[in-house]
């Protein structure tokens, strides 16, 4: 295989730590509140109202939004379902922006500055993907993704556009993700693929992507694994 | 003055040296082949053809194409009038790349990353300034500008599509460029301006831009200047 000119990266699990970042924020701001919930299931609950919210903008019937506002929009579906109520504005937007701070996987920040192009092609819009950069030290080459094609993976669309916005045909690209589904859609347009195990991303619960379930280019077992196997 | 949350960097000549990069690379290209011309003349009509190619998309006579597409049509037009011809496609777009091979002012790449938020705010599309910035280790938080916003600086929607993807208030962004009409835009959308002064761009015999013409913000020498005035 001749190595990729560009590496596209899922962010959401593949690059940062999601649910530990969530889980300790929503116990920093809520415990000194005296608030007490299953803040591990709100953070999984939130998480699970991403992919519906998506839905409504990749079947048609919802214009493209930011992933910021549906965040927002979730997580006023999920106070309401565990009994929170009295947040102000302020509080509400600080808790949606608690996606712009997650923390990086430790092999992350290090595993991207020894790539070749690297880009951000993930459903998280530009705002969100500038704040949570400089939160891990993630330096890439542009940020790409849903904002700039107006559409949220796994839609082609936002594949296609990243390809086309750095030049290259989808075959020079790589799509690196934590995610069997995103690396099918990317394989459908043509790029190559490298699967990288986050066993812990869901939690010690996790029952989805424990392993490849297809024949990517590439599997490795973090981004540094990932950037020896391409040197 | 509050500071700013973002500086947003027009490229071509506030960032990187053109003209001598441009006129290195055609004397490189076409001095092995024998070809003699006024290269430094023929650089500088390339950059005076980027105006008025612009202007069709600006004036909506033309749907958006990247810059890319527009200095390949500029290239056409000079290679005739400069009375060269057998040049093959590879060439061609050689030369036309010219522009993603600019060297950078030498302040240029510590300056920027001195500086909080910073992108590109250029009327180059996303994959020249990708390669450009690989190019002069220039490191960026986001490119925006006129790919995202699909228009040319100096229309309003190209700086106030960089604010809205940054979810940032104009007013809470910086515009830096060596250009004084660029700088007019942006604080027309509300932005504040930063002129920092590049009086070799055009050459010695430069004509404009050797003063900032309205009381910018701030006024800087170079880009480390900008970033200590900044600090």
């Amino acid at each position: 295989m001749a190595g990729p000119k560009a590496l596209l990266f899922d962010v959401f699990g593949t690059v940062v730590d999601w649910r530990s970042s969530v889980l300790t924020e929503l116990q920093g701001f809520f415990g000194p509140r005296g608030v007490a919930r299953d803040w591990e299931g709100f953070a999984l609950d939130w998480r699970a109202l991403y992919q519906p919210a998506m839905q409504a903008v990749r079947s048609g019937a919802r214009d493209y939004v930011a992933l910021d506002v549906l965040h927002r929009e979730n997580l006023l579906v999920l106070l309401d379902r565990y009994g929170i109520a009295g947040l102000d504005e302020a509080d509400i937007w600080h808790l949606t922006t608690v996606w712009h701070r997650l923390d990086s996987w430790p092999d992350s920040a290090a595993g991207l500055r020894r790539q070749r192009v690297v880009a951000a092609l993930s459903n998280g819009n530009i705002a969100l993907m500038v704040r949570l950069s400089r939160h891990g030290g993630l330096v890439w080459d542009a940020i790409l993704g849903a904002e700039i094609a107006r559409a949220y993976k796994p839609d082609p669309r936002v594949y296609l556009r990243a390809a086309e916005a750095l030049g290259l045909d989808p075959a020079d690209c790589m799509m690196v993700a934590a995610h069997n589904d995103d690396l099918r859609a990317a394989r459908d347009v043509g790029m190559s693929t490298a699967f990288v195990l986050r066993a812990e991303e869901y939690g010690p619960g996790q029952a989805t992507d424990l392993r490849p379930d297809a024949a990517w280019d590439v599997v490795a077992e973090d981004l540094t694994g990932l950037a020896e196997v391409l040197a």
